[in-house]
Parts: structure tokens; C-alpha cells; sequence
């Protein structure tokens, strides 16, 4: 059983503070499930010693109660918490909520008090949701274990959804909206301060809870990287669709700002990569979340391609939702030829192209809509999901009716296959057709938004599946310092990273015999611990084609150095091959604090800090992982042949990437960030120029 | 009086082709109408010699009509709308809808009979509708004068919002979705083919209209860029916001092809620069379509700047809504000193910053909400639009009742300002703030998007204000013949757009002298009318330093060329100074044919092609306009200083778009295009190197 089944399922529950006042805090929690109808066990307990309350037989304490208590609600003021918690220690409750505010989230001595309240449960084995939680939702018992003000004018629809998060007021809000829209939730929970249960376990709860099968979850921060991803991946294994909301910016604290890459780390850039990875889908409103989720709910699985159709009344809104579509990065394939036949057949006038418009003329054929349907939905035409405009008839439901039921077969024979009606309808309409498993929507651009978030869900976790977990374990040897160019490369270099056949000289004389070895022309820069930033002293020299430009380049590199760092350490003067074709990449490793390595990748220029045009992936990367990743840059365009130029050496790039992600596992615990910049993609291979390692 | 206005408000109603079956095409007109209850009078018109038709009395032609007609409507077969129609003429009805289809949309045949029809109105000083067209409704008279099938499941609410679409169908999707949010509409009409009357001219009707407060209108193209700048421009004028669909890619022609600019032109940048000019918003949904125009009408003004106050007792719904508001381009700055003062003096416990989260704590203050929203709106406050998180108390209207009342005092006393709502609500709570001007929405995101929309329109019509017409007459000299790049630029330069001291060379010895006389380095290029793309050929050398590098290059090119395109007539060798600073951009003319001389911006390198970073305005440009169109380039942040480098002139290359712009005006029927590419951003001044002229 999983630990958490208390929360939703107890047999008994205690009210710590319960209140006659049915409208204070501790008088809520019980007026909602009594109103509601509870069949569990309610013991209120107040240290007054009231006899009753909301006419239910009190306790002055839980050690009082004649019965074994499986949940526990605290709900009084703050110095009456920890004493309160000790009794349900000693009572042995499973899983306490602590609703009281005033702990962690007040600064240092409220964290204090918390941490004691953990260290309590720890000891009992007893688990705590909050200090500071809003409470939690079973529909399906009635267990309204609450205090949130929604429940007064919205009661709870029992249903598929699970929703969880760390906000009360957010997952109050999510409840409001979805209780408003009709949507039926499974378990809600809002977890608080977090200081045990948090909202990746609730996650992993949900991913194993029959009753629920879409995950709705909203974090503000997470503590345990580990755990979220783990939960997310049960739901993904699990066939549940998880659709997740992530709220302000991420503080990536002290070790992301050593590099460059740490800096384009911030800004959720992590979050949104482990996400994707672990096939969830992140919502950038609660509309958007609730349209995916209910969406999902209805369907019961998930589109299974971004291919769609679209067959429509009427070309503006065919072409509006086109628009709509390719914005969003879905697909609209023609017909195949055979189904093109028969839809000419059906309606000779109309021409079979996708979005395939029937004119209003189709309302004259007899059957006319269910049959361009059907058809448009045949084994050989390419849709995974087929939109059916049909404008307002679902306002005139006896009109409707016939063509309903003929939906209704149709979605029957072809269950893998998404059937999406956007059209005005009445509620009973709408219901009709969603218990049939045919999602209604009314505006044609949010379908094919939210079909376009499920359908990228879909392909995200059929990537997963082809993912192998090949663990690598932590390296026992200390890396070395790593303060140059030139020890960074050397570095690299052990890692599998090309780099050039360089040279670190210490006389004219010997940057002059390394150039002439290595080919003219060359390129100078400075070495020492104490310029990170070469270019801004000069001390990057390049295009030295002569045995009297090496030379003097030796002097003046080392002369400026000792005019802009008099005290900088000089360990003398980088020689290297010229590279003078190729495009310039970045690649980057960001030591997330919560998530572990990241992989970063962009293109040179300016389309990184302009655009913001990178992307970053967890490590280690797989072979497809690593070419996904590149692919995801927009400029890796032009990788690819960009305007008659040579294609790079894709597979160089990403062997690179994926030895680098090998190497930043391997010294996760020792690295703070690496940059290389640029690492030159070329028609054969590819190199790193230059590097910089941080090490924590 | 508006020509249009018989088609809203007449006195006398023909339909001909009328039904006595109210669900044929000819039936529902009337039948809507007389369950409505339309006071004006309807004559009923049937071939037939019906004596009456749905109980009304009815006429064999509308010649039989013993009384004036102002409004006919023709829903008759194909073969009869001629006769019709004229018997129309000779009648003196004002105005005709003809439902029939059949016509333009049909191909050549049909768009000769179309023609006809055009011939026959104009003659008779008679205004059309249509043909295919849906109709249009009046709601304030009960004037139904359609056969869209919306109106069997929706009565429409009279309201401020005016609704003009080409689109039948879009239309009554539009009607649909807003009638059922309980939005009230002024007037909506569907043009169908627009043989006569267009949605521009609807849209200038509207903004005449005096029970029309906000425009909505749907395009599919548009023939008459002139009348629709002049219409969106009255509108604006006449302070009644404007929310535009166009749907589907624009068709830029033939003459477009002869550019680059013409090509990037392509996909709706024009129409989003002219609506933008004519201080229009532009929505991607039905639904952010309404969302804006009853946001707008429920103000009754548009959000005086683009700075918003977030009041919230969530902090997670705060960080959304920042988060949200960020993306949308509306900023939050902090609140002034004095009314920090006085928050922390009301909330000691938090911290007034903007989101400014009250926490729940705000309900246990005596009118904390309303009090924390009127220091919020204080006159030092800088936002031009305060919103309100209120959760889900709407949904609980007697407890909400006294903050309702203080709302919509507070509202009272701040009739400029916008103050909106976001919580879960009653329709009756909605629709009192509403009638307030106070606008609620169930959603945070939707909510911060609108306001950014309606914010946006704002500035526009601001800078609207600023612009300053300068009509430049068309000139009446001929351009030359422009083949090659020397005389291209020898034609801008007189147009002021300053090039370098070039020469074309017809022996080496002219190009060693010339390039002596500008200073070495120098650049080499071939000059033929028959290589429009030099580089392809190799005809470009750069960097030539010596003498015999000139004199080396000369020659190489004519052979190159020579080998490349041996038919290809030569005019010699361009030598011109070699510039190696400054910032490449591009500036383009492209001669809509809808919309006339349009100006491009962007900068050099991979942001145009692989970002689509380009922005258009209509030439002519002013200074302010000018300036604009650069800022609105995301990649202008490399002229402006980027990374430590100088910034670029601006004013230089303002001045020379400007320059362009008038030029590209003053030879508008010449022209039909033009690329400078590059034009170089120097830290002084700017230059064009290379230029293409494309004349019609």
C-alpha cells in the first residue's frame, strides 16, 4: 500500500481543534464532510472539553479517542502544534495535515519550529502534509478534509483528474474552475510548506491510484529533482497523462552563475527540459491545464501522432484552425488517394484537401457529416486526430441527434484515434458525447491547442520508451585544478572532446617550431590562471601566417598581458591551428542544484543571447537524445546545409555532446559548470576552441 | 446619413424569394423576424402569387409593392437574382442582400454574372450585399435579416460590440460563442462575395454608428487597402476600439516574387504592420477576439498605459499573472513611497511590492479589499490598470455583497483608470461589476492577455495621434532603366541614401587608379545587367590591399564571368573602399498590391531567414516612424551598443529610411520593389553596399 492511502482513504479521522463555528478554519472541515455525507469515522477534538461539537462526540485529546486514528487534522494556533503532534505520535496516526500557518514560510525560527515538527514525525513514522496546507479532496468517500472556501458554493464532482499542489490558493483556484467547467476530479491536495509530503510524492501517489488517470500537478519550487522525475516517469509508465504548471523564475543560486551556461539555466530553462523528458506537458495557464486534462480524461489515451485532419462547414474556420495547427507544431497530411475517391464520391462538389471544407451543402446529403467522417477516419488515412467543425448544431440537440449517435459509432469502431467536435452545444449534448469519449469544444483554436499538447505528450513518451537507462557511476578520482585554456582542453580531451593539437610555449623561438609544425597559419593566445577573459586584454592573436608574426605575436601577447594583469601569472603563449571553416556551436554543462548535470546547446553568434534560441537536456544523453536536443536549437538550421553551404558532421556534434554529458555524471559531484565556446562543427568533425571548467 | 444605414435601420423590408417554410433559406428571415417582433414592415415577395406567406400578406414582385422599399433581401435560385435584382432597381430599394450563391466564388462564369449584378447597382445608385452572403441582424430593432441557423438555439442580446465578417460562417461562429458568454452585440453583418459592399466599409459604418461602442470584424483578404486604413483610422478617431481576425496567408502576387523583401512580405507581416498603423488589434482566436472587445466595452475606454498593480491574496497566482503580464509586454512597476506607507499601514504584516500579495490574512481587516484596492488606485499610483485576485468569493454573492458595493464606488472615482477583477463568480455578481465597468474574469491569464491587448491599442492610436500626415505626390518623370548594382545605387543616391565613391572600371588600369584614389583596401565586383547574382558567379573579391591585387582581380573577374555567363554583357568592374565596421542591416521596399509602398527593416546575418526578425510600416515614414520600425526588430540590439561594441547611428540610418519611404512613395506606380542588402550601421553615419531595384 502506498504510504499516502491515508490521506485519501481513512477510516478515522481526528479534528485537532475542531470548532463549533462552522465558519472558522477548524470549524470547516467538518461542516463539509457532514454536509456532504463522510462515511468515515469523525472524532473533533478541542482541549476545551466540550462534550459535542457540530453535534459529533468530542475529545478534550487524541489520546482520548476509544479508536485507532488513521488521519489527523491539526488546525490550532501555533504553540499548540508540536504538543499536538506528540499525542498523534503516541496515538500512532498514520498521516497528519497541519493546516496552521506560521512555520517556514515566516523565515528562520519558523523553520526551526517546523524542522522540530519533522523531526517528530520521523521518529513515529508518521507523515506530514503542510505546516501550512489548505487541506485535501476525495470526491469519491466525500472525505473533504479542508478548510478551503471553495467547497461553499462548489461542491465537488467526482471523476478521473487528480490534482496536486504546493499553493493552496492555486489548487483552490484549479478546483473552482474545473467544478465550474463540469470537469470531475479524483483527489485534490494542496501540500503547503512541504516540510515531508511534497508534491512529486503526491505525483507518484496519483500514478499508482486506480480512481485517477490524468495528473494535474502546479509546483512554485522543487526541493528533491530525484523524486519528481521518478514520479512523473510512474505516471508516464502508467499511461496517465500528466499536465503541470511551474510558477516564477528558478533560483539557481550560487554555483549556476560560474558559468555561462548557468546564467541561460535560470528562467525555468531545466524545468522545461525535465518535463519534456519525463513526457509531461507544461501548461502556461490553468485554462490551458484544464482544457489538456479534460481533454485527456475524455479521450482516455493520448493522441497517436500530431497528424490531423480537419473536415469543416466552413473554409475560414478550416483555414483559422490550419493557422492554429501549424503554429503548434501539428502536421495536416492530404488524404491518401483512395479516401480522396470516395469523399468525391460522397460530395462531388467539395474538393477532398485537408482541412477538407464540405460547404454547408453537406447538411443536404443523408448522413452526409458522419459519412465525410467516417470516411476521413478510414485505416489508410494518416490522422491521429480528426476535428469536426460543425458550427452550432450541438445549441439544437433534436437537429442533432442522428448525426450524435452516429459520432458515437464512429468514435466506438475507432477508439485509438482522437474524434474532436468543436462546435456551440448544450451541456447534455457536450456530456453525451464526452462519456462516449469525443471531446467538445467550443473555440476551434483552443482544440487545437489542447490536442496539439497531448498529441506532443504522446511523441515525448514514445520517446521515453525507446530511452535506455544506462547508469554511470560517480568517478572516486579527484578531477585536477583546472585553471587555463589549456588545462580545460587537456581535460576535455580525456573526456572523448576533439580538441587541437595546441602547444603551451614559453619563447618566441618555441611558439615559431610549434607553428611550423602544426601549419601555418596559427593562432596566439595568452595563458595564465589569471585571465579567464583572453579577448578582453588582447590576448587572442589570429591568422599568424609567417615566422615573424608568431613571433612578434609571442612578444605583444606577453607584453600586453603585463600591461593590463601587471600581477597575473604567465604560463607563456597557446599555439594552434587556424580553424577557419566549420560553425561555431556551445556547448555546456550546468550542475543544476536541483536536478543534477544539465547538457546546454546553441549555436554561435548571436542567436543565443538575441534569441535565447538553446536548449538544455538531463544527463547523460543517448545517441537519439543528443541529436534531439541539437534539433531542438532553431539554429541548427544551419548544421544543415543552410543556403547551399556544406551540411557539419552531426554525428562528430553529437558524439561530442553525449561523451560530454558521460563526463559531467561522472564528476557530477565535482563539477560546477563547463562552457565550450565555440566548439566548431565542420563538414568532417568538429573541435573544441576554447573551454572553460568550473570546478565547485 | 451613412449610405449603409438602410441596411440596419430600414423602414420597409422586401424578401424576396420568401418561404412559407420557416426552415427553408427564404423562410427564416421572416420567421425570425416575426417571432422577434420587427416593427418595420415586410413584404413578403414570391413568384408563386401566394396571397400570404407566414400570415403575412405577399407580393408576386416587389414592383407589386404598394409602398416604398428600402431593404431587399434576394434568396432566389441563380437563374432569377438578375431579374430580380432589377426589378429592385426600378423599384428605388436603397439597399440589397443577395443570399444566393452560386456567383464569384464559383470561377469565371460565375464572376461574370457577379459582374452583372455590380453593373445593375451601380446604374440604379444602389448599394449590394453580397451575393453568398448570410446576412446581418440589428438587435436593437429585432431586425433578423439572415437565415443563419444560430438563431434557432441563440437569441441575440442587444449590446455595444459590432461585428462585421467576410465569412458567413465565421460570423455566425462569432455571434454564436458571444451570444452564449451574454455579450451584447450593436449590429453584425457577413458581406459574403463583397461584390460591392466589404467589411472595410462596415467598419467604417460602425465607426459612425453611434449605439456601436467596439468593433470586431473577421477578413479573409482584402481588395481596398485604402478604404480599409481609412475606416480602422475613423474608428480609432472616433475612440471606439478595433478588434480584427484575418485569417490565411496573404496572396502578395507576381510583383512580389521580384524581391526578397517581396518574399518576406508574404504571411501577414503587411496586414500586421497596417493594423498596428491604424491602431487595430489584431487577435489569433474567436476567443481572445471577444475576450478584448468585451473587455473594451465593458470599460468603456482603453487602459491609459501599459502598467499594471496586481493585487492578490495568493502569491502563486500573483507570480503567474507577473509572469504572464511579462510576456505580454505590460510591466509592473513598484508603487510609489507614500503608498507603501500607507499599505504597511493598513497590512503591517505584508510587503507592499507589486504582485502585491495580501495574503488570506486581508479578510480579517475591516473592508481590507477594498481599502488595500483604493490605495492601490491612489493618484501617485502608476498603473493604468489595478487587478484584483479575489478567488472564488463571487461565487458567494451575499458575502461579497459590501466589497461589490465599495468596488463599484471605487470605480466611480476612478473612471479612467482600469480596475479588473479576476475570481470565480455568479453571472448576477459579473453582470453588476460589469455594468460598473468593472470587468471579471474567471481566468488569470486571459485576463492579464486582454488587458495587454486592449493596453497596446492604446499606445498605438497614442502614436497615431503624434503622426503627422505629409501627402507626397506621385512623381511624373520615368526611372531609368536599373540593370546593375552602380545603377541602382546611382538612383538611391538620388533618392539621399548614401553609398560609397564607387567606379566602374573598363581596364585594370582605371581600377588601380581608382582604387589609389579612395585608398586601398578595396572591394572588386563584376558589373552586368545579366548577373544579378554576382556572388554565385564568384564575382565579388574583398580585401584587395595592393595595386596587383587590383589589377590581379580586374582580370579574374571579367574571366570569371566570362566563363559563368559567357553571353553575359559586361559593363567593366566596380571598385568601391572596403568597409570593415559597422552593423550589416537590411532595408527593403515592397510594393503591396493592396496595400502600396511598404517599408522593410532587419538586421544582416541569420536573423531574418531563421527568426523571421523583420518588421514593415507603410511608407511614407516619419522620423518617430521610422525609429519605431527599427525598434521593433529584436535584433536592433546589436546597433545599440551590444556587448561593449559602439552603438550605431541610428538618426543616420533612420534618415535613410526615411529617405527610401518617400522615394519609394514618389515612384509608387514605378516600382516595384527594392533591396539594400546591406545597408551598413556605422558609429558615424551609415552606407548602402549593395542594392537591387526591381521596376514594374
Amino acid at each position: 500500500m502506498h504510504s499516502l492511502e491515508p490521506l485519501f482513504f481513512p477510516a478515522s479521522v481526528a479534528l485537532i481543534g475542531a470548532s463549533s463555528d462552522p465558519e472558522r478554519i477548524g470549524g470547516r472541515p467538518l461542516r463539509f464532510m457532514l454536509e456532504a455525507g463522510f462515511q468515515g469515522r469523525l472524532y473533533p477534538v478541542n482541549r476545551s472539553g466540550a462534550q459535542e461539537i457540530q453535534g459529533i462526540k468530542a475529545y478534550a485529546s487524541v489520546l482520548d479517542i476509544p479508536d485507532a486514528v488513521e488521519h489527523a487534522i491539526i488546525a490550532v494556533p501555533v504553540p499548540g502544534v508540536e504538543a499536538a503532534l506528540r499525542e498523534c505520535a503516541q496515538k500512532g496516526v498514520r498521516v497528519v495535515q497541519v493546516f496552521t500557518a506560521g512555520f517556514g514560510e515566516m523565515g528562520a525560527e519558523g523553520m526551526a519550529l517546523q524542522n522540530r515538527l519533522v523531526a517528530i514525525c520521523q521518529e513515529a513514522g508518521m507523515r506530514m502534509v503542510g505546516p501550512n496546507a489548505l487541506g485535501l479532496l476525495n470526491p469519491s468517500t466525500r472525505f473533504f478534509a479542508t478548510f478551503s472556501t471553495a467547497l461553499n458554493g462548489l461542491q465537488p464532482r467526482s471523476g478521473v483528474i487528480g490534482l496536486a499542489t504546493q499553493s493552496g490558493a492555486f489548487g483552490s483556484a484549479t478546483y473552482g474552475m474545473a467544478t465550474l467547467r463540469g470537469i470531475g476530479l479524483s483527489r485534490v491536495i494542496a501540500t503547503g510548506n512541504e516540510a515531508d509530503v511534497d508534491v512529486a510524492e503526491c505525483i507518484d501517489y496519483l500514478a499508482q491510484d486506480p480512481e485517477t488517470r490524468v495528473i494535474c500537478a502546479a509546483l512554485e519550487a522543487c526541493k528533491d529533482g530525484h523524486r519528481l522525475r521518478s514520479a512523473l516517469k510512474k505516471a508516464a509508465a502508467a499511461g496517465k497523462p500528466v499536465v503541470l504548471m511551474k510558477i516564477g523564475s528558478t533560483d539557481v543560486g550560487a554555483a549556476a552563475a560560474a558559468t555561462h551556461t548557468g546564467s541561460l539555466a535560470g528562467n525555468d530553462a531545466v524545468y522545461d527540459a525535465v518535463f519534456a523528458e519525463c513526457g509531461a506537458h507544461r501548461a502556461a495557464s490553468l485554462e490551458e491545464m484544464l482544457d489538456i486534462a479534460q481533454l485527456c480524461a475524455v479521450l482516455g489515451h493520448l493522441p497517436p501522432n500530431e497528424q490531423i485532419g480537419i473536415m469543416t462547414g466552413s473554409g475560414g474556420i478550416g483555414i483559422l484552425m490550419a493557422d492554429n495547427a501549424t503554429e503548434s507544431a501539428l502536421s495536416l497530411p492530404p488524404l491518401d488517394a483512395g479516401t480522396q475517391a470516395s469523399l468525391r464520391e460522397l460530395l462531388p462538389y467539395a474538393v477532398p484537401a485537408n482541412p477538407f471544407d464540405t460547404t454547408a451543402q453537406v447538411t443536404a446529403v443523408p448522413d452526409g457529416i458522419a459519412r465525410t467522417i467516417e470516411l476521413m477516419l478510414s485505416p489508410e488515412a494518416p490522422y491521429g486526430t480528426l476535428f469536426a467543425y460543425l458550427a452550432h448544431v450541438g445549441l439544437s440537440p433534436q437537429r442533432f441527434q442522428a448525426t450524435e449517435q452516429r459520432l458515437i459509432e464512429i468514435r466506438r469502431a475507432n477508439s485509438q484515434r482522437a474524434l474532436v467536435v468543436v462546435m456551440l452545444s448544450e451541456a447534455g449534448v457536450t456530456e453525451r458525447l464526452g462519456a462516449a469519449g469525443i471531446p467538445v469544444f467550443g473555440d476551434p483554436t483552443r482544440a487545437v491547442r489542447a490536442i496539439a499538447g497531448a498529441a506532443r505528450m504522446a511523441r515525448l513518451r514514445q520517446q521515453m520508451q525507446a530511452a535506455v537507462d544506462s547508469p554511470i557511476a560517480l568517478a572516486t578520482d579527484p578531477l585536477p585544478r583546472v585553471e587555463t585554456e589549456a588545462q580545460a582542453k587537456a581535460l576535455l580531451s580525456q573526456a572523448g572532446i576533439p580538441v587541437l593539437p595546441e602547444k603551451t610555449c614559453t619563447s618566441a623561438a618555441e611558439a615559431v617550431a610549434a607553428a611550423r609544425a602544426m601549419g601555418l597559419p596559427v593562432v596566439a593566445k595568452i595563458v595564465s590562471a589569471d585571465i579567464p577573459h583572453k579577448t578582453e586584454v588582447g590576448g587572442v592573436m589570429l591568422g599568424l601566417d609567417s615566422d615573424e608574426a608568431v613571433a612578434a605575436a609571442y612578444d605583444t601577447l606577453l607584453s600586453r598581458a603585463r600591461t593590463h594583469a601587471p600581477a597575473a601569472r604567465l604560463d607563456g603563449v597557446l599555439i594552434a591551428p587556424m580553424v577557419r571553416d566549420g560553425v561555431e556551436t556551445i556547448i555546456g554543462v550546468h550542475q543544476d542544484p536541483v536536478f543534477g548535470p544539465m547538457m546546454m546547446f546553441g549555436l554561435g553568434g548571436t542567436t543565443v543571447e538575441l534569441y535565447r534560441d538553446v536548449a538544455f537536456a538531463s544527463a547523460p544523453l543517448s545517441d537519439a537524445q543528443a541529436l534531439r536536443l541539437i534539433d531542438s536549437v532553431r539554429a541548427s538550421a544551419l548544421l544543415k546545409g543552410w543556403r547551399g553551404a556544406a551540411p557539419g558532421d552531426l554525428p562528430a556534434l553529437s558524439e561530442a555532446l553525449k561523451r560530454l554529458s558521460e563526463f559531467a555524471v561522472r564528476y557530477a559531484d565535482q563539477l560546477a559548470g563547463i562552457d565550450i565556446n565555440p566548439f566548431v562543427v565542420r563538414a568532417q568533425g568538429g573541435v573544441c576552441l576554447d573551454a572553460l571548467i568550473s570546478i565547485r
